[in-house]
């Protein structure tokens, strides 16, 4: 008895030690906060030991490749999603019908390049690297070939005049902000160009459309992404030009204004197609009708692989499941992953997402969006209706003392992601996953932006980063007071 | 004179719109702050659209290219440097002497390429990627032939015991720690096997080491870096082998226990060569007397070019100097660029360059260092001898709010770099910077460390982030009491 008793009290205050060194990386935590940092612990060295989440995006970009929506490829991903979610452990896992807009890029339909090319008198014609933009319509066979006129904002359009344009190309050649610190301030800030800039072209008689791609850099790639037109006004077509292709069409215009460019491109707009959100989730042992929802978009554009956008937020949000697993945790709340398609041209997933949620009136306590690349972790933005939004900000910073260890130093206010920011009104907590910003544009719907663009390490630390949040949100709520609920 | 008065009248108002808005950046701040905080966003914006920072990293990696202490590379560099910090506007600029160690790889010497093969019987023999460790002797013509013992630690030598290990090659292949969330721990705790390995090794009779590469990812690039032999015991060859090598070698013993490795190095050791520190300054308006030193090591290793290692650090302390230039700017200390000869395999530079400095007994307020690459700024580490680290980080703290709107938020103790550690007895307080760790390690020592593994704006925002703090340490001081100097 006494040699065991002797053994009881070493194991005792072996215990105490643990539970000490543990306690002692950071300061005067309470024992849930240090139960908590350990947990954090276990999560990040899951992810950047035993996660399967950097060959999932290899798979994902490799094996599936690009999946516009519509798309062979978009079918594939949904097919390959939903075999992975049960793989990694989900307790059920389902697929969400969903009609999506089915655009194609001349290449794949006809077999053609799309192709811009600059002429002037006495020089040998010149090729612009472009790409239609999604949702452009083609042009007539053969192409078009115009005089071009180059504008900085939509409004210059009125002050040049209608005589001035009519029958031209417009180049929008405002670059990104560089001095923005946060380059998706920089994006927000010149995207009209790309989204209104053919519409408010067409206003005037222009025939087609050159929009400077959203980039940074000085380099030859054209940067895709979505576009409309106006109804009831002739849709004229549109493309990205590179950043490099756009400075030079520019110098041109200084020395030659009577220059012509010639576009041709083939796209086409073809009938809806059926397609499908993506959704496997651990059931809460606890509190099973509270959700916590995590998601990225599994369509991509055409051009690259989607690496950064969003495989990425795609493979990390099924991470999440995964480290459950791999912990030997239950969640007390329902922890859903959610892979949202058609983010990039139409968001008919997020909208049917939660057009289903409300008919069943589901309660979504949080949810978190992961989309803007696979870099490294920063922090979170937060957002949600009046009252909550805060409170889900208080309360993540109330957090962030058990995050720093693993460079997680941003909390604040700020849009959270547009698939989620469908779930608003039902009172969620949005939180939007921020990594570095610096390289997003570099690849942001081009061609480069392939899994070889992705790092291990920033991917696994996004991963162990969204899966902290979620454990935390899950074992303390949101404490929002929401109707029929006394605590979230 | 009423007009005149009316327009006098207005010019207060806008004058103090502006002050308003410019204070409203962050919360609560003191004039001094809201001045400082405009002078930041200067130097960010000059940074990240005029400086030439990028274009002076590119000259360097693939002009001038690699420059190990020694070579034509490392003379070239030195010309380079000179020439450069007078364009961007030093006051002085001038070299400093001293002898570097002068090692050079096999294949600049002999023609011959460094190589290691794997032969098991029965099997195809099998290429392993390799390099020679800096400093290690060739291997006699032909090369070695043995068999292979696979250790972790250097402490497992003991206890395998000579017999096991004579006339064998080591296989050190302790990888290093993903778990650790800054990179340099993992480094720090892996690379005694490649500084020490060898003289370990040779005590036991061995007759070569191969140290598995110090690198994070598993890939095909073996990464160099010095390593040293102990005095009046045999000097024994010694390769870095890459990640993939290590683990397909390792696989291969653990199958076949009795299978050897060739290995043939033809680098050699020439006498010392004259090599320099590069050095330009802009002179103190107030305090000349008083040294605000930043810098980087101009050498490199020989395999790529530099880039992360530590052409980004030179760049950068040379950005200061044109910061001010561009800014209009006269610091009231002495602001002096410093790039240290031989910080890879030797820091004779360094150690020169504080000898010197002691004799003229020269005063050094603070000395900032970049050499852990051109990603991401993060913050700083901060040395310095007891007393003055502690003043120095509590100086670094009060000044993070400012830094904060550029994503910088970590400020504590730690190593500064090797290169200014020497300036730690002059009371000097020192600073390291922080960029992200991720993908240093990526890079780092192989021959993939080019150009265009930096990206222009990460490099840039690096620049500023070592302005900003040269700023404010010139505008405050450090604030500590030393021997003649009333207030640094």
């Amino acid at each position: 008895m006494v040699c065991l008793k002797a053994v009881f009290n070493f194991c005792k205050l072996y215990i105490f030690i643990l539970v000490l060194l543990s306690a002692s990386s950071t300061f005067a935590q309470s024992p849930k906060e240090a139960a908590d940092s350990v947990q954090l612990r276990q999560v990040f060295n899951l992810a950047l030991t035993q996660s399967s989440t950097y060959e999932n995006l290899r798979e994902l970009c490799q094996g599936v490749g690009p999946r516009l929506s519509g798309s062979a490829g978009a079918q594939q991903a949904v097919l390959w999603a939903e075999q992975k979610l049960r793989d990694l452990g989900a307790d059920s896992v389902w697929l969400q019908p969903v009609a999506v807009p089915h655009w194609v890029r001349g290449t794949a339909a006809r077999g053609t390049t799309e192709s811009a090319r600059l002429h002037q008198t006495g020089k040998p014609d010149q090729d612009l690297a472009v790409c239609a933009l999604g949702g452009s319509v083609g042009t007539p066979e053969g192409g078009i070939r115009a005089g071009v006129v180059e504008v900085y904002r939509l409004t210059d359009l009125a002050k040049l005049g209608r005589e001035k344009i009519e029958g031209k190309i417009v180049l929008y050649n405002r670059p990104m902000e560089p001095v923005l610190i946060n380059t998706f301030e920089a994006y927000s800030g010149c995207v009209d160009q790309r989204a209104s800039g053919a519409a408010e072209a067409a206003e005037y008689g222009t025939v087609g459309v050159l929009v400077r791609s959203m980039n940074l850099r000085m380099d030859d790639l054209p940067h895709t992404g979505t576009m409309s037109y106006r109804e009831g006004l002739d849709s004229i077509p549109a493309a990205a030009i590179s950043t490099n292709a756009a400075a030079a069409l520019s110098k041109a215009l200084r020395d030659n204004p009577n220059l012509e460019v010639s576009l041709e491109l083939s796209c086409r707009v073809y009938p809806d197609a059926l397609s499908y959100n993506v959704i496997g989730q651990i059931n809460g042992s606890r509190l099973p009708d509270e959700i916590i929802l995590v998601g990225g978009h599994l369509d991509s554009w055409d051009l690259g692989e989607g690496a950064h956008d969003d495989g990425a937020g795609c493979v990390q949000a099924m991470a999440v499941l995964e480290a459950y697993r791999q912990a030997g945790l239950r969640p007390e709340r329902t922890v859903r992953c959610v892979l949202f398609m058609n983010e990039e041209n139409g968001q008919r997933g997020a909208e049917e997402y939660a057009r289903l949620s409300g008919e069943k009136s589901e309660v979504h306590v949080a949810a978190i969006e992961s989309d803007r690349g696979g870099f490294t972790p920063r922090g979170f933005t937060v957002d949600g209706v009046d009252g909550v939004r805060e409170t889900a900000l208080a309360r993540l910073r109330d957090w962030m003392g058990m995050l720093a260890p693993y460079g997680i130093h941003f909390a604040d206010l700020g849009s959270a992601g547009v698939d989620i920011s469908h779930l608003k009104p039902q009172n969620a907590a949005l939180f939007g996953f921020v990594p570095d910003s610096q390289r997003y544009f570099d690849y942001h719907h081009a061609a480069n932006d392939r899994f070889d663009a992705v790092n291990k390490r920033e991917l696994e630390l996004g991963a162990a980063t969204l899966t902290s949040l979620i454990y935390l949100i899950d074992q303390h709520g949101i404490l929002v007071q929401a109707p029929g609920l006394d605590q979230r």
